[in-house]
């Protein structure tokens, strides 16, 4: 996550391991052109999807098509409950299709990383003309002029929220609506401030329990510095953490500090109402848990470290069954985290910075560090208009069919459509949820405002369908 | 002009030689990137475009902008009057953008068609990605964000009239609208069937003067071939139409036929009511000229032969200068036909096909000989999914703010945008017109059809800039 140290963002982080698997589908692999936009190569590659035509009834019903993120498409399907309980009642097949370079869909199989020469076709655009590709053979336009493909409805969450409401957006005509999710579409350049995720993360935690929360988090980051910097605070925090590997000199802090960002915006991302087995368990409202741990305002040194590390254990041993703290990445190694450092190091570029009221120790947005960071990982360069150019944001007057969901706890709302003009744009603000909750299979402990949430996509969705049926082939 | 011997068409055949320069421009460049959806490599090329902004007098006035098309940008500027013409009531900026690889577009230089390495990047959808990279480059977001850009107006004709149609549904957030003047977005599989092109051919030919036309031309096919079959015959024909490069043997025919073909094409496609300088010059309505001179029924063959010489003669020889007849290639050096063909090889697929009622040889549409030609001829074979795949065409209901005009002499026409139900799409019918005349500049003979157009397309902009400037600038 983009805020002081470590410069890429992870979504996702709210899939569990998928310990039990609830959903049935078929995998199935369909060939795809490397590169939709350019005839240099006709190579093409095997792009995996998940299909079930069960609940299918007739060949009117719709096809509700998830579009997959930066992960292995299996665990979105499990932990996207919502499309698999409605699909029954619309008469659907349920597709789940996944992202080149992500999971099995690998277009160079294990040398798909090696170089910008492979990985350079991992973008967002060439994923939307994949799934474009993938929906024009599932669903051709029947022989019989007068007739009609099945209509398409596409679901994501998080950068798959993003992909869905493009998709509507540049393929109108296989797409005829959109569940977008917590989609920050706006978090580019000159469309949200920079510092707004970060407001929003530092706010959700000074309202969970106690605002002293903020004020603990922030001393900890001196607090840790301080000891890094002689060998005996060392010690004190390798024996305080028990970190899987010690840090040895002050430079291995950076390390620790990216995981304890990382951690509080997963916190707050997967801040929900109920117990969920995430990357790790997590309780219900995690960072009431947490924030819990650091209610007091006098802590001295030594305490603070203590009830600082009682509370990081919410997340990353909230079990008690972890020996010791891996501080390498927050994040499932089912999510393909250097994936999405790539596509963030060309177009995805979404600034993040941090000020002094923030919990964060106070950072600039820095163009020119983040794009040398990038070059040196990868010997490419981002550009911050691209996705800008490719998709705009700003005003969505000629957009039609999407559902913008928000959850106001989550702080990728920042970066989310939370305003609009435009009738056939529809925008549901869920105060009390987190990152795409109402994607997530009904639970007895969903607040109101996700169960209204998902009301108005199964309105949306059945108005959709209807005027789709209603509507002359040739318009 | 795909109908029976030639396999590809040549939209732009309408742009006379430019023998004086009416409109003035700077001309300029502007580096924008080869590849616009892969990061494989990062080189960049020089994309020309022509700019005038002389008559904007602030900075809310719109931007004219034109979407080239396949050939030289200086020609598509000359002889688009309508945009130059309106420029000064609407306090525009006018720009006229050349598509790659046409023109002193070229992004390798003389190599740019030396293989599918590079001109595989020739695609529209790059194309249009340049068109929106130059217009965040002219047009940027204001950094006072309480402003706004200056509204966007596409235009094109034909291929550029497609263009301009995409833009707009592609890239709505940077352009407000389109004229879209003779733009078959709908000549592709499955959308119109395979004969339209020449039904109208063939009716424009057999209603300009009188249906005996028609049935002449057919009688020419077989006399060629008669006559081409022996030597005493290629002499009557080497004599009769004075070859630049004599016909030696019967397979040399083709090379005539397909002229033949095009010439036709190009007849019906400039059949204007007022004398023009196009490829050749040519009287008013030439198609009647034309049929003026094969108005008899009873010819002997030594008759047809001669009339039809003279016949042809409108086309190739109007100015009785023209001392052989080069039959090498219909159209204006200028125009990018290799460009084109390699269009046509890979997603600009158009059936065509000739049956026994057309004034053509009767020719089925067989992609696997178009396919086997396209890969002897580039090393690539086309796609006949890809352009539907990429921008739909039966289904316009998600678009918004296009005006789509046709004229109905037009052979073209019959893969327009003839009917719709969106109210947000205007459907202009050019009872008079041909290949998108009402971008020409206005005339004294200009039918009222074509007078009408204008009006349609300047209330049109009139309004979508109206709303623009109306509307807050989230939304």
């Amino acid at each position: 996550m983009v805020i002081t140290n470590s410069i890429f963002v992870l979504f996702l982080i709210l899939i569990p391991f998928a310990s039990s698997e609830n959903y049935k589908y078929e995998i199935k692999f369909l060939d795809v052109p490397l590169d939709h936009f350019s005839y240099v190569n006709n190579t093409t590659f095997k792009l995996r999807y998940l299909i079930n035509n069960t609940f299918a009834k007739d060949d009117t019903g719709p096809i509700l098509f998830y579009t997959g993120n930066e992960g292995d498409i299996e665990l979105f399907a499990q932990n996207t409950g919502f499309m698999w309980e409605i699909a029954p009642q619309l008469n659907a097949i349920v597709v789940f299709a996944e992202h080149r370079f992500y999971g099995k869909t690998q277009p160079f199989g294990n040398h798909s990383y090696d170089s910008p020469q492979h990985l350079g076709y991992l973008t967002s655009e060439q994923a939307l003309a994949d799934f474009a590709f993938l929906l024009n053979s599932l669903n051709p336009v029947p022989k019989n002029s007068r007739e009609k493909p099945r209509p398409v409805i596409a679901f994501g969450g998080s950068y798959g929220g993003m992909l869905s409401a493009w998709m509507r957006m540049k393929y109108p005509h296989l797409v005829e609506g959109s569940i977008s999710s917590s989609a920050p579409i706006r978090q580019f350049k000159g469309l949200t401030p920079c510092n707004v995720f970060n407001k929003i993360l530092t706010s959700v935690f000074k309202t969970a329990y106690h605002p002293t929360c903020i004020e603990n988090i922030k001393r900890v980051w001196d607090l840790l510095k301080k000891l890094a910097g002689n060998g005996d605070g060392l010690k004190t925090l390798n024996e305080k953490f028990r970190f899987c590997k010690n840090l040895t000199k002050v430079e291995d802090l950076k390390e620790f500090t990216d995981y304890l960002t990382d951690v509080y915006g997963n916190l707050a991302m997967a801040n929900y109402p109920y117990p969920a087995n995430f990357l790790a368990p997590l309780p219900a409202y995690p960072v009431r848990e947490f924030c819990g741990r650091l209610d007091r305002i006098n802590f001295t040194d030594i305490e603070l470290l203590n009830h600082f590390e009682s509370a990081l254990s919410i997340y990353s041993n909230y079990t008690g069954k972890i020996k010791c703290l891996d501080i390498q990445s927050a994040y499932d190694s089912n999510m393909g985290d250097k994936g999405w450092e790539f596509q963030a190091c060309t177009e995805m570029v979404m600034p993040m910075c941090a000020d002094e009221s923030d919990m964060f120790p106070v950072e600039k947005w820095d163009f020119k560090k983040y794009s040398d960071d990038c070059f040196k990982k990868f010997s490419v360069r981002p550009n911050e208009d691209t996705a800008i150019i490719n998709y705009g944001g700003r005003s969505l007057d000629a957009a039609s069919n999407i559902v913008f969901s928000n959850g106001l706890l989550d702080p990728w709302s920042g970066g989310g459509v939370l305003r609009n003009s435009n009738p056939k744009i529809k925008i549901v603000l869920i105060t009390e949820g987190a990152h795409h909750m109402d994607l997530r299979a009904a639970h007895e402990k969903d607040p109101g405002s996700v169960i209204g949430a998902r009301k108005v996509h199964i309105k949306s969705i059945q108005e959709w369908i209807s005027n789709y049926h209603k509507r002359s082939i040739f318009k």
